[in-house]
């Protein structure tokens, strides 16, 4: 009973027009998994190299996060994202990205990791996320992406979403996949290709995000939480995941719950944001993301 | 008791994906004055040459919209927008604006238009904007503008936003004309720069709206209505302010009913893009209106 979280452990370069950042701890399940870890223990799989600080690995396992599934190769480099917010604090623009030892990666569970009630497999290339899902006994299977895969991976990505349950997808994303205008559109398009897919959570950044079901009434918009300054958007969206299956790892997965864990999602995505790399998401609190979930709450009140 | 709308009568020619339109009926106080026709009689103000057709006044007419106060000057031309979605359907390209008879357009309310109990200017330039506020007798004043304005006519505009109570203006245009870049920084700027305004309606195209008060807890959003086809976004924000306003003409403005006419404003701009020009907004009726609003509302639940 816990959440298995496969992803990129990696370092981040980040311009942001509030300052720079060199090599700071980042990653699509380094993100994941701390902001899973207000809900659950989760256990993240990966591969990092030789470079990979100590003092990266306490930060996940002072939170309890199972580091056991991260993969070390001593002789190569661990993943490197350099990117940049100065046209648009809103849109990432990679400016160079090291994959290193993520090109080889071939994720291997251990028993605790396959036995994980929840899979999410955050955004990596779809085939090391289909050897994850493959692997996995979980009943909930969910998967992050990004427009890179499906420029470059289209196929793969395709066989790997015919595996998953839920599908965590950007706005931008989601209409380049589908070819389609309309939000709706592309999600109709989604649903029917992929039968598997019962829930879609749109990612829509400073616009919140929407949660799609199969039901024509299953649809459920929330706002982004709303701040006056952010910092540094980096992790947001896989914070956003981690939460939300972090909320929903020990509970029966309805309609309600769901609602519920895309609220507790997005409060938690909205500390990720305020201050750069991971600080800001570690340093609130279980307390303080259940009053930005009420606030949240009440915005949609009528 | 009820709602004088000043703006633009027009012609629009338009390039979309889904098809070409030449010189169909348009202009936001056009748009507006349709969409809150179908919750009050609305007294519109505004101008056009001697080219605007009978049918077209007609089309008006026929909703009981008061046109008493649109000035013709018959020497000279309606105000004509060319406009393509070729690119982006949800950003409009201006490709050729014909100012026509609105370079030169004072608006003078008769005893009626004065009197109504809200005066809406939709989009228009900001001086012809503050002669109708300052002619009007109403108690509530809202205004609605464009990024043209922002970047042409600031000092005009920040002269008549003095005399408004509700502001709606897009995400665009909001952080432009306060050089935030999240959306709560601008709004919060706006608060502070214009005391007045005393609540905020953010149009975010196809991510929905979001109504903000003065209290920290007053913030609501919803999403857009989810539709699959979009055939021509022309009119939506002036239809959402015009069914929102409409909505509220006879009622206590509170935070409450402001809610509530957000989301009949929202259902009332959807049907505006599922066809060209009005064509969908005129074949509409209230209770498709009221059946999209209880959606809307189904859609916050939780």
């Amino acid at each position: 009973m816990t959440l298995s979280i496969l992803g990129s452990v990696a370092f981040d370069t980040l311009y942001t027009p509030e300052g720079n950042r060199e090599k700071i701890p980042g990653g699509s399940a380094f993100y994941s998994s701390i902001a899973a870890s207000y809900f659950t223990n989760p256990i993240l799989i990966s591969k990092v190299g030789g470079d990979y600080p100590s003092s990266y690995f306490k930060i996940l396992n002072d939170r309890n996060i199972n580091t056991e599934n991260i993969q070390i190769d001593k002789d190569k480099k661990t993943f490197h994202w350099t990117g940049s917010y100065l046209k648009n604090i809103n849109v990432a623009e990679t400016l160079d990205t090291e994959v290193g030892v993520l090109a080889e990666f071939v994720p291997t569970l251990n028993t605790a990791a396959k036995s994980a009630n929840i899979c999410f497999c955050a955004n990596n290339d779809p085939v090391s996320q289909r050897q994850a899902l493959e692997q996995s006994n979980a009943k909930i299977k969910a998967l992050d992406t990004m427009n890179l895969w499906i420029n470059i991976m289209k196929d793969e990505l395709e066989k790997t979403l015919s595996l998953v349950d839920i599908l965590f997808i950007n706005d931008t994303e989601i209409k380049m996949f589908t070819n389609e205008y309309t939000l709706l559109g592309a999600v109709k398009k989604i649903q029917k290709q992929f039968p598997n897919i019962s829930y879609i959570a749109l990612k829509k950044g400073e616009y919140g995000s929407t949660l799609y079901g199969k039901k024509e009434d299953e649809v459920f918009t929330s706002g982004a939480f709303p701040l006056e300054l952010v910092r540094d958007p980096t992790g947001a969206g896989d914070s956003f995941a981690g939460g939300l299956l972090g909320y929903l790892e020990n509970k029966t997965i309805t309609w309600q719950t769901l609602k519920e864990a895309l609220l507790f999602g997005t409060a938690t995505s909205s500390f990720t944001v305020e201050d750069f790399g991971p600080d800001a998401l570690l340093n609130t609190s279980k307390e303080k993301i259940e009053k930005r979930y009420l606030t949240l709450k009440s915005h949609l009140s009528i």
